[in-house]
């Protein structure tokens, strides 16, 4: 029963860290990869939420190129919370991530469609479907910090 | 005479720090965000070494999307290397990278190209050949730190 559970637990960690390339070499590298991978990601959508909320001109151009680059990158950090990375580096990563591995992927899960529609929001060029689509993707940030990220 | 070098300035550190999408709300946040762009990549290029240099077993499905990965990184961190951005937070950057921009675009080009071509390579499913081209990137790596990065 014990040998079932620890295998449970690994399938649940092979899982939360999949693809199975996401190896690190250290914890620290994992904690510094998603921590990249998500300081990329907000520059570009720093960008979208600029022209969302009219502080920059809205220009389709540019803001398919970053609403791209965020689908991209939103695919990344997940790999870098594999078991044995709630520390090795400074994290604001809760412990909860680890403990509640289902809900820490449903949200991580909804980043990734979020930033899909927000792809295609842009691809539209109309700044209205930016702006709806920004609104949403902005929600799943802050629902997962709220849970998973301390403050 | 003057107006128009500081003219042709301007336009070089807008080339180099193109596309215009981006822009960054100060030093720290460029700086910051190549060195991730940077570490993202070398994580996923790391992979791709082991592989070819027999020190993880060769699967062409995860080298693939490795080697998607890095040549989509690659694209990336040229921005963060705008005017202004050579100090506001540690940096291994040196200042030759914008007393020799035209050389230093070059160098950023031929890491982009040469990841296209790695890209290429890993969708083959052949390890020679993706041997071959992730020496030819990692000449370019290494070529690009001797001339611009501190040691």
């Amino acid at each position: 029963m014990k040998a079932f559970a620890a295998l449970t637990l690994a399938a649940a960690a092979l899982t939360l860290s999949a693809p199975a390339s996401a190896q690190f070499a250290k914890a620290e590298d994992a904690i510094k990869y998603r921590q990249s991978a998500l300081f990329v990601m907000g520059q570009h959508f720093g960008r979208l939420g600029a022209m969302a909320n009219g502080r920059a001109p809205f220009d389709a151009k540019v803001a398919q190129e970053n609403a791209d680059i965020v689908a991209q990158m939103a695919k990344l950090p997940w790999a870098g919370f594999g078991a044995g990375t709630d520390k090795g580096a400074p994290t604001k990563a809760l412990p909860e991530i680890w403990t509640e591995q289902a809900k820490f992927k449903e949200h991580s899960e909804k980043l990734e469609a979020e930033t899909v529609k927000l792809a295609a929001a842009a691809k539209t060029g109309n700044l209205d479907n930016l702006k709806t689509a920004f609104g949403a993707t902005a929600g799943t940030c802050k629902a997962c910090h709220d849970s998973f990220r301390a403050k």
